[in-house]
This record gives C-alpha cells, sequence and structure tokens, in this order.
C-alpha cells in the first residue's frame, strides 16, 4: 500500500494517529499540544515527548498525555524526570498488550534519535530549534515515519539528504511553517511538475516600515515586537531581517523540488494569505487563515483529512484589503544572502545558518547592532568555498567552523557597542 | 478503470481530448474553440461542432477543425451548411478507420443530441444558451461521457437530475464558470463532505456603486457595460441584477452537493479572486487569475493537466489590493429571489429562471425598466406552488407556463415605457 492509498483509506476509516513531538516543551510544541487536546484522543495520541532541558514542563506534560517514552536532552535532568514520573503509568493497553506500563525515560542526543524512532509512533513531529532537529529527523525517516517538520534548519542544511531519504523509504513530509503548509495544500490533488511559480508571503516583519537609517539602531524589544505572529526569539528576529524568509525559500526549493527562481518573495502585510502557488495553466492557488499555527499544525498532523477542532474562523468581510507588495532588497540583506544560497546550494547554506544564529544570539545580547547581523552572515558566506551536496557529518564540521568564523568576524567588525 | 484512474493515467500518457462543442458560435463556443487552437491537436481535437442559427460561422469552423458531425439547430439552414461542406472532408483516418471521409451533417433539436452522444467523442462541451442545453445534456451523461457546462440554466432547471446521472454512470461533470471552475480547482484533492463554506465572489456588476434610486433609470447599453468581464447580453444583465449570482448559488448547491445557506455572495470589485472555500478545519483556499474564460475553459477541457498554452498571467503585484464586500441585498432583489429558490429547490427554480430570461429579454427591448425585471421575477415565482423532483416534462410545462406567466405580470405592471 503507497502512502497515498494509506491516506486516502485513513479517511474513510480513521485510526487515531500515533505522534510522537521533539521539542514538545517550545512554542511549537505546545501549539501541538494544544492541537492533540483540542483533536482528542480518538483522532491524535501522544506516545513519545521530548524536551531540551524544561524538565518541569516536560514531566507536566508527560503526566497529562502519559506516552510510551519520554526524553530530556540535558542528562543532568535525568534523575528529576525519572523519579517525577516514576508514579506514572500508560493506564490503557494498546496495540494488544496488556495491563498499565511505566513510562520509560530516556535523555541526550541518542534518546532524542530513539524517540525519533519509536516503534508506536506513526509520525514524528520535529519542532526542535535549529541544526539539532537534523539527526532525529533523519532517524525517523530511516524508521519508516511521516515526519511533521517545524525545524527549517533541517532542509536549509540538508535537504538533500532529507528529501533523498524522504523519497527511498516512501514517506511523507509535512511541513508544518504557515507558509510551506499553504504550499502544501494549494498543490494538494496537483501534479507538482506543474508548477510555475511559488509566491512565498512576507508580513515584512517589525521594521517594513521604518527607514532604512534608523535600522541600525534599533533594540532587540523593538526586533521581537512582530506585527502579526507570535513566535520564538529567534525566529522573530529572523522576520525582521527577512532572514526568515530566506531560509524559506531554500525550505520550499527542497520540499516542492522547484528552482529558486521560481520563488518569489511578496509582501504581505497583514498575513492572511500564506503563500500561493501559480500552475503551468496560468492559475493561481491561495490558502488563507487567521494568523495562528495550530491550522499548520493540525493539518499536519492529521492530513490529509479536514477536522474542525473549534480553531477560529477567518471571516473574509472583516479581513480587510488583501495586499501586496514587492520586496525592498535593499532594505533586507539577509533575503539576498539567503537567496544566493539557495541558488548555489551545497555547504553555503549551511554556513548562512551557521552564521545568522550566532549573529541574532549576539543582537539579542546586545553585543551588535540589527544591521550587523546581515554583516556578519555576509562576510562569514564570502570567507566560505561551498562544496555540494556535503554528507551528514561534512555539514557538523562545516556548521561548527561557519559559527567560529562568524563569531570572529563579529568582533573584527568593530561593532561591539559595550 | 474509475473516473479518477483514467484522469490520473491521462496525466502519465496523454491522448488528445476529444471533445464535441454544443454551442460553437456563441461568446463561451468561440472562446472554447480559441482554446482548442492553442492547445493544439495533440491535446484536444474538436469532433462535433453544434450552433443555433450562425451558419456561416459554423461551416467556417467546420473547414477549420474538420470534425466528425455538425449539427445546425435551425434546420431550415440545413441545405446551406450541407452543400457548403460537400467538399470538405475529415483529412486522417482517426479510430483505425481508413481514408478520408465527408464530414456529416445533421440539424434540429435531435441533431443537437446527437452530437452530445457522438461515439466518437470523450466530452462533451455544452455551452448553449439557456434551458435548450438540458436535453443535450442529459444525453450526453447518458451515453457515458464527460460534460463541461457553461450553461448555468441546465443545472438551475434540473440540478437533481443531472447529478443523479452523473453519479449513476460514474462520468465527470466539469464547470466552466469561471466561480465554479475555482471552487473545482479549491476542492481539487480535497474532501468534499469537508467543505465549510463557499464564498462566491461577484463583480458587484455594471451598477454597485449607482445610487438605488438611479437604478430604474438605467438603460440596456448601461446594463451591457460589465466592469471586468465581457460575456453575452443576457449573462451581462443577469450580472447587473445580481441573478447571474443567483443562478451561480443554485448551480454551486447541485455541483459541490452543500445546503444553499454554506454559499455565502461577496463582493470583489476586481474579480481576480474567482471564488472561494472554507474547510471544516478552518483554512480557506481561493482561486486567482486574470478575467479571461479561456483558462476555466482550458481547465475544463484538459482537466486534470494544467498546460501553458500561453494565457496572459495573474502578476499578484500589479493586480492591486483585493477587496471583499458584503452584499447590499436591497439593491439586489434577484439575488434575494434566487437564495430563496435555491433553499426551497424543486420547480421554483425554474418559474425564477424562465421568468428571469423573459423579463431580461423585456429590458433589452426597451419594454419594462430595470427595477421591473426582479418586479416580474418576484410576482411569476409568488403565482407558483413550487413542486419538489420535477421530472423532465414537467420542468419543460412549468418552464413554458412561467414564461407565459411573466410576460402577462410584466404587462400588468403598467411599465411599459412606449
Amino acid at each position: 500500500m503507497t502512502k497515498a492509498e494509506s491516506a486516502e483509506l485513513q479517511v474513510k476509516s480513521p485510526e487515531p494517529v500515533r505522534i510522537s513531538v521533539l521539542g514538545s516543551t517550545g512554542s511549537i510544541g505546545t501549539q501541538v499540544l494544544d492541537v492533540v487536546r483540542r483533536l482528542g484522543p480518538d483522532v491524535v495520541r501522544v506516545v513519545g515527548l521530548g524536551a531540551h532541558s524544561n524538565a518541569e514542563l516536560l514531566i507536566e506534560q508527560a503526566r497529562e498525555f502519559e506516552p510510551e517514552l519520554v526524553c530530556i536532552g540535558d542528562e543532568r535532568a535525568l534523575d528529576r524526570v525519572k523519579s517525577a514520573l516514576a508514579g506514572t503509568y500508560r493506564p490503557r493497553p494498546l496495540f494488544g498488550k496488556r495491563g498499565r506500563r511505566r513510562i520509560r525515560v530516556c535523555a541526550g542526543a541518542a534518546g532524542l534519535d530513539e524517540l525519533a524512532a519509536l516503534p508506536e509512533a506513526d509520525k514524528i513531529v520535529v519542532s526542535v530549534a535549529g541544526t539539532p532537529g537534523l539527526s532525529p529527523t533523519l532517524a525517523a525517516i530511516e524508521a519508516g515515519k511521516d515526519v511533521a517538520l517545524a525545524s527549517k534548519e533541517v532542509l536549509v542544511a540538508a535537504g538533500h539528504l532529507v528529501m533523498e531519504a524522504v523519497r527511498r523509504k516512501g514517506v511523507l513530509l509535512l511541513p508544518i511553517d504557515s507558509e510551506h503548509s499553504a504550499i502544501f495544500q494549494c498543490v494538494n490533488g496537483e501534479d507538482r511538475g506543474a508548477i510555475e511559480k511559488i509566491y512565498l508571503t512576507a508580513s515584512g516583519g517589525a521594521f517594513r516600515d521604518l527607514p532604512i537609517d534608523a535600522l541600525a539602531s534599533v533594540t532587540p524589544k523593538q526586533a521581537l515586537a512582530h506585527p502579526t505572529w507570535k513566535m520564538g526569539r529567534k525566529v522573530t528576529v529572523d522576520s525582521a531581517t527577512l532572514m526568515n524568509k530566506g531560509l524559506e525559500i531554500i525550505e520550499a526549493k527542497w520540499l516542492f523540488d522547484v528552482d529558486a527562481d521560481r520563488i518569489e518573495v511578496v509582501i504581505h502585510p497583514t498575513s492572511i494569505v500564506h503563500s500561493m502557488v501559480r500552475f503551468a495553466d496560468g492559475s493561481t492557488i491561495a490558502q488563507l487563515g487567521l494568523p495562528d499555527m495550530r491550522l499548520p499544525i493540525q493539518y499536519a498532523l492529521v492530513y490529509p483529512r479536514r477536522i474542525d477542532s473549534g480553531l477560529p474562523r477567518l471571516d473574509i468581510l472583516k479581513a480587510g484589503a488583501l495586499e501586496f507588495r514587492p520586496v525592498d532588497w535593499d532594505r533586507f540583506e539577509c533575503l539576498k544572502l539567503a537567496a544566493d544560497a539557495a541558488r548555489v546550494g551545497g555547504t553555503l547554506a549551511v554556513v548562512m545558518n551557521a552564521a545568522d544564529e550566532v549573529a541574532v544570539e549576539l543582537f539579542l545580547a546586545g553585543k551588535i547592532n540589527f544591521m550587523d547581523i546581515s554583516r556578519v552572515v555576509r562576510k562569514t558566506m564570502e570567507s566560505h568555498d561551498s562544496k555540494p551536496s556535503p554528507s551528514l557529518d561534512e555539514i557538523y564540521i562545516v556548521d561548527a567552523e561557519a559559527r567560529a568564523a562568524a563569531r570572529a568576524i563579529a568582533g573584527q567588525l568593530g561593532a561591539f557597542p559595550g
């Protein structure tokens, strides 16, 4: 049975989807669990939970959802999680086994990979921040699991490895990003070879209307005030520089197998149209919704089903006029750099992503100014000779080297204010 | 092999689609043939052509496309068409038969039914104006043909009969209307049971911004100046009264099997978003394009394929802001009447459609004023007791009676200016 047939069958006689959530205590992870609560155990069941370091919230989640396996990334917290969950049992026999069982607890990167390949899970939600999502994503695919992917860095750093594995194993890779979920919905039932153009919409971030001269002096606090979406700190700053949109170009390139020059970023201030696809016949399909991550999360969890879980509805008569403007490339150097990386491919995207993580961290710590973010990324990229189709080990090495290079470049910039 | 499998197969190893065009000399019919020229004979071939009375254009089209069968509705023109085509042959042997053959010519309503069931055709395009499209549509479906339907009156008058036949014969009914094509594209790959709401967009017609007081004195010439679409005279007046949108509610109800109260008409002045569907999970899918009938025509001809035939492209950055406003129900009584007919169903929709045809004809002839159109329709509807699920014969009788009643009512109105 192919995945498509299996998906069709699921519409007819739905069994609960059993998910393992990697990064369950983060911004996306907690919203995933909110959607699971809304859908109820007849639709989705949590069989695995993993978090980096927030042991207390992880324990609370484990008590609520009673999964098979819990993983805490920070190994120092393993004993705390184990003892806290010693009295919690999985209440109902699942999969034909009898009696109640203890919740298993593991830790560290190896534990995360175990969670990703959990035999009891159908689908793995990867909402781990940054490149640490890469190894469990590949582990999940190799174990034949469908993957709901919220970590864009995974495809940015290793799109070629991930998509090769997805094709080889015949699993589904379901994007959780609102834009990529939109594109995924727009191409539903269509021949992907007929995609002529993808319009990737961008709110324009916190500073879309600020004079360019004023950008150098914006504070982290200002950068963290996104006009339409509530998200984590790193992605909110990336939204202000439009690096986030740049990462999404690379993500879309891999997910939908289209050249980067067919992906056009357009500013759409109200974030109602989450993206659009124009097909070979000239017809354009768009996906619209309120700016609420729970909708793309739900779609990734129960695809191809459409279920009413009581999420707030878009009323098109109250949405206001839908506007689309060209991107001001001079204002958003990070977007230009990402578009270059999308075209060149290979390790250049790894370097860009690593340098951006370092630069955003330094900006949030008050060490460099807002305009320095793209400077650090550009100079780090310029210092690198891109290599096509790197292996996983090469990616990790390039990533570490790029972080070191970015820190050195940021220091040399003489831009440290303090 | 199911239709869906057959459609999928067509994507992989496409054979030319063989079409018979009923109403080939009208506004839609000539655009169908333009699309056929653009796609070329490797994609679509014309095997049948039929026209009501424009014998000269029909002859010209037959000489260009060399179909198997040509039908002229007006029997008085049969000899003219026959002699004109006596020297034209089908040039290439098709379907394994040898040598060249004469083009066959037939006439009248029986001829139209023959054209609709043409053995050489895979798909029948019904772009006959008004209720005369009903009999050939049913004939085509009974002969197991897919139908590309441009005549909305067919579903308005006999949606229950048409959809029952479509289900029983397992054929595809492909809408050519831009709005219904949009909805059809939005639900592609989706479970139709998950449709929560259909947003049917309306430009608002020629008089959307005119003071209501001024409506009584608008001229036929003003009513025929549509802001965005170029169409036939009847449908352009129906666009000004929004009766056209009312007919589309009824059409959508049948095509997509949704209750009328799930279909909401919204004014969208620029006609870029051709319609939208909101699904059970709250996600909304929209189809966008330039106001050009050739796109929905092509989609209906080659569905599910997306082929570049060089039609002009929508550039979302040049489309202007997309606005959606509620309908002013006081201004558009015809829409209200149609929404009632959609809810009540049965013969009431037949009566409404017949009365509207009469009223628009009288308006265009300068016999009644613009506001009288809805008055005539309303009074004709009020004089009728609706009967559910009428047979084809009952529909024809009710239609004829309603036309007579509408004429009488228009006379009694005392509204004749001359």
